[in-house]
Parts: C-alpha cells; sequence; structure tokens
C-alpha cells in the first residue's frame, strides 16, 4: 500500500489520479492533497478519500473549507507554506507534483528534500529551476518520474537500455488545435478556439500552450533536465493523433518509442506503480482502425513560441524562469481577452530580450527572475490591451 | 573481443554480420563459417575474415574449396556434421544462426547444447521443435537472441518492463509486394513480381513467404516460442511503411514499439552485442520526411498461409514443422515455375489436413514430420505440375 500526496489535486492530473486510487484501493492510499482556491472540489475529494491533511493555498478559501468540514478528523493548513507542509508529510512515500504553473516549484523542491518518491507533471519546477531540481533529486537520492505523457514515454522508452546508446529524443506535438491556420488567421482566434485541442482533454492555459506550441518549448527544457540529455540532442515532431507519445533513437538506428490512446491515467499510473503497471480498463490500441499516422515538421514561423523555448534553454540560468513567467502572463491575459493570439509571443519574445541571465543557484534566484519577468509581462499586456 | 561463428554465412543476414564484423573490428571476430553450396563467396569470406575452421554442407563444393585453399590454415569440413561441428566450436562465444530453412534446426540445436550465446536469425528452429528449443535453452542456460526484424523488436520493446505486465504482442507484416492485387490477380503472378519486396532487401525464399503472409504465419510460431506467450496474445498488424517493426501492448494501455528503417544491421548487431549498441552509420529516422504510416487489419481471404499458420500454431507438436516443410517445397515449385502463386497455399493446406499431428519429444520427431510433409507436398506439387 503505497500513501500518496497530491499536490494540486483539484486539476485534471489531480483528479486523474484519484481515479486511479479509487480504482486501486489495495494498492494506494491518499494521505494528503493540497489545491490553489477550488475549496469545494478539496471537500468532496477529503470526504472521499479521507486524507489526514490537506492544504488550501489561498487562505479566504482554506476558511471557508474549514467552516464546512468541522465534522471530518483532518487537518486544514493554508498559504504556500501548508501546500509546502503536506508536501514533507512524513507518511507519504509518493508526492504527485500537480499544481499548475510555477506555483509548484517551492513544494515540489520541499517533496524533494524531505526524500519523497516524485511524480512530476508540473512542467514549471523543472522549467525554471531544472538544474537546481536535478542537483537536489541527486543529493537526496530522489527519482523522479514524469507524468507528462511525452516524458513518460521517453522514460518508459529509455528503460532497459544504455543511456550512452542515446543519440536524440523526439517529443511529438500535437500541433494543437490551431496547426492548419496561416498567421494571419491565427490573429483573431478567440479563446474559445484555442481552446478545443484534437485530442487531449486538459486545463485551459496547458491547452492554450499546446495551441501556441509553447508547451513543446516547455517539455524541451523540462526532458533536458529531467533526462540529463544536451539541447542539441532534443528535438520535436509534430504527430497530428498523438498516438505515438514521443521516441528515443540509439545509435544503431534502433528507435524505441512509447505509443497509446490518449489518456492521462496510463502514464499516471505507471508514474505511481513503477517498475510494475495496474491493469487499466484501457481500450486495446488499435492501429488497423486509426489507420493512419501523420508526421510533420514543426513550422517556426507560425509558432515561434517553440524557438523561443530552444532559445531559453540554450541561454540557460534564469532565461527558462522568464519565458516561463511571461508565457504565465500573456496566456492569462489571451484568455481573458486582454490581448489577441498572436501577442502571446510577442509578450514573451518581448520580456525573454529585455532580460538579462543570470545564474539560478537557489530557488530565491529562479523566484525573483519569475516576478521580474511577471511584472515586465504585464506592463506589456496593459499597453496592448490599452 | 567477442568470438563469432556464422552459420549460413553466405546469405542475406550472413553477409549483413560479416559487414558489421568488419567495421567494428576491435569487437568481434570471426572464428568459424558455415554455408550449404557457395564454395566460392565462403572462399572470399574466409580470405578476408581469416576464421581457423569453416563447413559446407555439400560434400562436392567442401572438395572445391579444400583444393583452391591449400595455402590457407583453415580447416575445411563437410557435410552437415561438419556444419554442426562449426557450431560447437570451442572459441566461439556467439553462434549467428542464419541458414536458410529447416537445414538450421540440427547445428542451431548443437549450439545450444555447447552452451553458445545464440543470435536467431533463422525462423525453423522455433518453427518445428519450439517446445523443444526454449527446453534446450533453458536447460543450458543459453539466452537466445532474436535476429528476425519483427522479433528485434518485440525483444527490444520487452527490455525493462514486466512480463507479467503484457496484454499482447503486435507482429507488423509489411503485406509484401502483392498487398494491392486480388486473389483473381495473384493467380498469375510470376516469381519476378512476387520477388519484387516493397521495403526489405532479402533472399527469395523469404521474399515469397513475405508475398503469401506465411512470413508472418512462421513469425507467429517463432514469437510463440522465443517470448513463451500464448497464441492469443499474439495478433499481426499490417503496415506498409516496415517501419515500425513490431509492439508490445501493457496492461494500462502503453504500448512499447521499436521503430527505425529497414536495415538488417541494426537487429544483427543488437543480438551480437547486446544490452550494448554498436554506432551504425544509419540516417536518422525522419518520420516528418517519410510523412504517413499506415495501418491494416491482415485480409485472411487473401492471403490464407497466415491463418495456416495459427492454425499449426494452435495444433502444436509436429504441425508446424509439417506446415513448414510443406511451405518451404511449395515456395521452391513455385520459384521454378513449376506451380502457381496461388497453388502454394493449396500444398500447404492440403500437406497439412492430411497430417496427424503428434508431439516433437526430440529432434528426430520434428525431423520425421519434416520428411513426411516434403514427400507429401513433393507428391502436390507433381500432381499440380503435371
Amino acid at each position: 500500500m503505497k500513501q500518496i500526496v497530491i499536490l494540486g489535486s483539484t486539476g485534471s492530473i489531480g483528479t486523474n489520479t484519484l481515479d486511479i486510487v479509487a480504482k486501486f484501493p489495495e494498492e494506494f492510499r491518499i494521505v494528503g492533497l493540497t489545491a490553489a482556491t477550488k475549496d469545494e472540489k478539496l471537500e468532496e475529494q477529503l470526504r472521499m478519500f479521507k486524507p489526514q491533511i490537506v492544504a488550501l493555498a489561498d487562505h479566504a478559501a482554506a476558511a471557508r473549507l474549514r467552516a464546512r468540514c468541522k465534522d471530518l478528523p483532518v487537518e486544514i493548513l493554508s498559504g504556500l507554506e501548508g501546500v509546502a507542509q503536506v508536501a514533507r508529510l512524513p507518511e507519504a512515500a509518493l508526492v504527485i507534483s500537480a499544481i499548475v504553473g510555477g506555483a509548484g516549484l517551492v513544494p515540489t523542491l520541499a517533496a524533494i528534500r524531505a526524500r519523497k518518491q516524485v511524480a512530476l507533471a508540473n512542467k514549471e519546477p523543472m522549467v525554471m529551476a531544472g538544474h537546481l531540481m536535478q542537483e537536489e533529486a541527486r543529493r537526496h537520492g530522489v527519482r523522479i518520474f514524469p507524468v507528462d505523457s511525452e516524458h513518460s514515454a521517453i522514460f518508459q522508452s529509455m528503460e532497459g537500455h544504455r543511456r550512452e546508446d542515446i543519440r536524440r529524443l523526439i517529443l511529438t506535438a500535437s500541433g494543437g488545435p490551431l496547426w492548419e491556420l496561416s498567421r494571419e488567421q491565427m490573429r483573431d482566434v478567440k479563446p474559445a478556439q484555442a481552446l478545443q485541442h484534437p485530442n487531449w482533454k486538459m486545463g485551459s492555459k496547458i491547452t492554450i500552450d499546446s495551441a501556441t506550441l509553447m508547451n513543446k518549448g516547455l517539455e524541451i527544457i523540462e526532458a533536458r533536465w529531467l533526462f540529463d540529455i544536451p539541447p542539441s540532442q532534443i528535438e520535436v515532431l509534430v504527430h497530428r493523433e498523438s498516438i505515438i507519445h514521443s521516441l528515443v533513437e540509439y545509435k544503431d538506428g534502433s528507435v524505441i518509442a512509447q505509443l497509446g490512446l490518449p489518456d492521462m491515467r496510463t502514464p499516471i499510473s505507471y508514474a505511481m506503480q513503477y517498475p510494475a503497471r495496474v491493469p487499466l480498463d484501457t481500450p486495446p490500441l488499435d492501429l488497423a482502425s486509426i489507420g493512419t499516422l501523420t508526421f510533420y515538421q514543426p513550422d517556426h514561423e507560425r509558432f515561434p513560441c517553440l524557438g523561443l523555448g530552444y532559445q531559453a534553454l540554450r541561454t540557460g540560468g534564469t532565461s527558462p524562469a522568464v519565458l516561463n513567467a511571461a508565457n504565465e502572463i500573456a496566456v492569462a491575459a489571451y484568455l481573458q481577452e486582454g490581448i489577441g493570439f498572436l501577442d502571446i509571443a510577442d509578450v514573451i519574445r518581448t520580456t525573454t530580450e529585455a532580460h538579462t541571465a543570470s545564474e539560478v543557484s537557489t530557488v530565491e534566484d529562479a523566484l525573483e527572475a519569475d516576478r521580474w519577468a511577471r511584472e515586465k509581462a504585464e506592463e506589456l499586456v496593459h499597453a496592448l490591451a490599452r
């Protein structure tokens, strides 16, 4: 019986994880949950899974939850320190890091420093402070299991093969909901359209990242640190059907890939029970019915965010943290219809160009760059929205 | 430095193996070679690779070779016992079993009993006496590494993952040169057309097997014994481009596959140097240039040989040996234009239907069934050719 904490339990990865726990009660037990603001959803979860401790980052939401859950033997913490405390819970063996965005950095590091096994769905800690995360994981003897479908695919395609034989990692990208559009057509795309992902049902932030291909820009940075592979050996391939989740090419020309119907429960449960697999009720992959898999080179002209990702990775230091923060602000502004779709990349580019990269030796260095970039990007967004 | 014997060095797998040895002289050394009849080609090889011993199954060919190689310090054996003696060579660590057809059974078993690591390119030993081969390998602590591209793909897709988590093996089939033809059109197909394989350059016997899909019928039998997986968990998928060489589906819905440009040097070198890989000069797999991968259900109506394979596997005992022998006779007759393309399946079906399966407890049981089937199939061929 593995005791589990979920950071970000009310999001898409969090609820999928709880589905798996509910299905395999002999294998997993929830001991702690955290969320940002959704106290009602968290209440449902804690009444069902009975963790001993929960935290809400938002103090007011935590106060509401406390008022409603007086009947339950659960400790309810609040604020970022409350979330970090749940991440360090002594009873937990595995922490699912599924907070959306940069807010996941501090609690994920707290879990690593408390020597928890970490299942990482939250890209941003690796993007903002990848080198530091890698160092801390090494120092504390912690293995980080990727949950992102692409990184889980890479991980599964590396298992049983020698790292030193790797020629390149190939991350697949669906191309997102706007793949067929010209740059001119993208200009007027409303959020409702950009949120129609062809293959995956995900949160809105990550779905917009998928529409801009910034998702892949962040993923190459994550892959660089998760797998300790230099940027020049990480490539992106557009694969519309999202059946091949990613591939690893070895020096004898052999390519190992992981495939499957798009279902986040597969990579989540693999990270939870590695190296064993739990029997999910997934339908068999019927490639004859699917019929055709298609592949394209990514188009950097129409999707400049991918190139911005590579550039930030090559520049290094605080650059990826700045890229990520500018993207979060720009996407939020786009979702609120404060800026246009093409403005997203412009806000990110202008922010990163205004930044002078420096080393990330501590979390504070990454957080400081994050704050600076948010402020800068907010300025740009306001100027555009005017 | 790994010391290697190649059984069947003048065929397609044999010459590819020698290419690899020539390229990595620090890693591999040839200590023994065998061939059936091609004494001139074997002479070239022994002058280049300087093995201490060679054998030709054909006595007259061996006599010719001896006459021409008096200047060389090489022992030249002949006959089946000569070939088996090379297979047992004490200096060899690895035996590449690449004889075409049922003639490979006895020398491959000899290598296993001499506790050699075996790289198996020759399907027939597993088809004719799979259970026995598996038992002998277990008893002698010998690991058999598959060289067939499909089985190498399965093997590579199982490495690092738990056997007990496997849901099914999916062997891919190119569909061969006649995939687009109706049964009516197949009737008059001449060998020259059936030998035009779209993706692989192989020997003529295996290319015809690919055109009838008997190749896949034999491969499911081979897979059953190589991987100890029941027939109900082995499936065939037609994949025209031969880029995905085969797949393994696990119980969490995850599918691991091995891909690559069609190049036999990849699976051969993997079997030679497992778990390490040698750096081959293969071009990177450029899926964006390939563009599209297509998949179909196998068509049992037009390609009855696949169903005959499943049937022989389910019947068990001597049935697969009979299937294989009838196929060898029928294909040889077709290549000599003694019978038509559609007659191949008919000869095999009539032969297997006339056979009463019995257990294979010894090699002799398999060889006896093989002899019986050859005779029966020859009769049928003569009747048709008249």
